[in-house]
């Protein structure tokens, strides 16, 4: 039976922590010597395999990293659609187009402005379909690349404190990643431009589907001063996160002591604001948040990794520590786009 | 010596039989188990052959159906021209594009608002140049699909009973497609959309050059009710349909009786009404005719195959029936695209 | 360490020299027997590896003679940017591009409306930029062509007489090409339109950096009617050229008589103007000068081969006789262009 990647939920945890095995043995094999997050050469996994992208809106990276990942992996790519001079143009339907795709290639990969549209296309084919963004929905494969980077740079998932900054709201690739990261237990602290916070059922389905609990800042860092402009912390369940703003140890759920783990940011994922998505009459005010090396500053950003979907505007400083940071984890993670599938 | 495709014509009735015979081998050796009519999997034919496709006009199926063949068959494709980007743009002729082409490529697929275009392509180079649809000319590749869609079905061409729907008047590939049908002896029978009948130039040369003879309906079917909206039936020479309305058996060529079949319609060729190509005034009726199952329903429906070239807008239904046969006949189709050439 | 080519001044005589052996011997082994300008089949030396080409300006035939040096070099290609539909639209930088480029290519193929672009590229990433064209300033790759082309029709670019046409001020190619041709100590004659001279700059350069010795026509043809509308011709060190108008043999460095070559033209490299990149205003007189049949005859133009980095527009006649002689070189000029790099 045949598997589609139409949203994060379509493969289970052990699903992806088995992509994310795969991922590392490619890298292992294929990095270039002195660029280890780089792949190299080309392997014949998918040889005699035929991709094709229908991409319905403007992409570069997203539908480079999938054809670079195909020539990759030894298949063949066939030249994208270019929507203006494509037979949607005549007003044909998406589902007689996908039939007749499916007839050239392997597999499709698909960008399209309409959620849903991937699932959609996906229904009348008998190929796989991936899905490279719908609208402002969901994009998995982006999620994939975000999680396996926060896998290989902090060795586990569980128990990292994430802080999500900036467009909470319209990002398609932030609720997937928050549902990803919940998944694997990782804690959650939203730290959204004004106006453009997580939505509240986004939070609901944190507590109730995974069991996170929100935490008021204050219940956890007291009086605290120099803290980032956050108001509260998803703590996923089993947390070894320190709870108690004096630092003291807990009891566990067994009743003894656990060594608990200060609250330190170990990632701060920055999104750019989707001015295309913007309400009409709706403006960026002048105090959307910019992490750079001033913001990086302090005890609780001792290990940080700074990760950005790219493409940023301002909102990821240009001087050269944060940069660094900010683009050896952009690296890495695209290169982990070439790894996937 | 080189060969080109910039009409039906340039191949004769033997080679269109080889071509066929071929691609049928291809099917059974690529042919995915479970969908028999898809190609999988890449041939090394082609093996460093490099195809380049000029597509001046909007294309997806036909141009990617090039580039799926050309892969499956083990060569290599370069990307297409956009005519905006293209160096048409900067007033070249395309003697000297076609010319500089054929130094990168060894073959050339050009698509082309202009009738003739690639005729023209094809004397300025000495690689081939097969036809992708120039203006409201020919088509022969689409030709070569249909017929051997139709023969895979049918087995054979010969007295295959055409019912052709909707615009005979502007559809390039229709006018391809009736010279196609009666070079195999099928026999061919309009059924236009209200303003958008076959060209008398057209009906003329099915009798003057092909032989085939003009039946009125009358004469065929009587008072008989329930018949489509026709007027006329084009019967091969040497046809074995029945020709009295009354279903009796008729002496052959040698004195004989023989066993005529009667006028049931083995193919519904339905075409899309090219909006495009309307002249500036004109309208299209409300009577445009629909082929759904309602139509479908009878006996001389029997056995018939839907075929459309897609895409289609609205003159094939989207109830279940008829677009079963309708999208296997059309994915069949589409999959003998992939095997040629 | 990686090498970019960004300007023809980052490759050394000889590694330019060893490029066209190279080329020489890619033409032998693979030219088809017919048509030995015209590269066949497929090597290897490429294979595992990925090229990508940014393109955010038009072209057809740049474009196009990188993907197929590629293709035939056993490697692939990944589709190519269209601008409109990049991230570039929505702000991306230049530098964050190429960043996440160099994670799915070994190779980046650029083309940029801004002057200095692929040199800036080049200096964000570890992989090799190849300059495809940055504005008016540089095309290094097609001074390669067209120093290789001249080679190989003449065997040597050592006082080569060169007689540059049309526009030679606004000419991206031809700017490349005069520093080129002075490296190889070719005489350079320039033969410019009405209003497009070759900037002062580059004569002054050629004097001072090349030691090219610029004799005014007067001084080398005396009262001789029917010459091309030149003022001045540069001629190169230690040339054998006979400049005395008299065509006596003058004393070399060694104060010997050697046997000097008269001022016959050996190329005719003509240049359309450059529409585009006309100021507001400026106007192209009737006066262009355009090279025919005609034009080509004298004794002067007994062995001349004319070039073209096309698209040519009227500049460059359509009569039989220098078309013939045009359309040679310039596919051959082509043809290198596969073989590279």
């Amino acid at each position: 039976m045949k598997r589609d990647v139409c949203t994060i939920n379509d493969l289970t945890n052990e699903e992806i922590e088995e992509i994310f095995d795969l991922a590392d043995r490619f890298l292992a094999e294929m990095g270039k010597p002195e660029r280890p997050h780089q792949i190299g050469g080309r392997r014949s996994d998918a040889a005699g395999q035929v991709m094709t992208s229908l991409f319905y809106e403007p992409s570069t990276r997203t539908r480079f990293s999938f054809e670079a990942a195909m020539v990759r992996l030894g298949g063949s790519v066939l030249g994208t659609v270019d929507p203006v001079t494509s037979s949607a143009a005549k007003g044909e339907s998406l589902a007689d187009t996908v039939r007749v795709m499916e007839n050239y290639a392997d597999l499709i990969v698909m960008r399209h402005p309409y959620e849903g549209a991937a699932r959609a296309a996906a229904e009348y084919v008998d190929i796989p379909v991936i899905n490279g963004g719908d609208g402002g929905h969901e994009h998995p494969t982006q999620t994939l690349c975000d999680l396996f980077t926060l896998r290989r740079e902090n060795r586990t998932l569980k128990d990292l404190n994430v802080l999500l900054v900036g467009d909470l709201k319209n990002g398609r690739t932030v609720h997937s990643l928050v549902y990803g990261l919940a998944r694997f237990k990782a804690n959650i602290i939203p730290m959204p431009a004004k106006g453009f916070e997580l939505p509240e059922h986004v939070g609901r389905r944190l507590q109730e589907e995974y069991h996170h609990h929100p935490y008021a800042k204050e219940a956890l860092f007291g009086g605290e001063k120099d803290l980032p402009p956050i108001d509260v912390v998803y703590v996923a369940p089993d947390s070894e996160l320190n709870l108690s703003a004096q630092g003291q140890a807990a009891a566990g759920d067994d009743g003894t002591e656990r060594k608990k783990r200060p609250l330190e940011f170990d990632v701060c994922y920055v999104t750019r604001l989707q001015g295309e998505r913007l309400a009409p009459g709706q403006k960026l005010g002048t105090d959307y948040p910019v992490i750079d090396s001033k913001f990086l500053r302090g005890r609780r950003y001792r290990d940080t990794r700074v990760l950005h979907p790219l493409p940023r505007v301002n909102e990821l400083g240009y001087d050269p520590t944060p940069i660094r940071a900010a683009s050896t984890s952009s690296r890495r993670l695209m290169a982990c786009r070439c790894a996937w599938p």
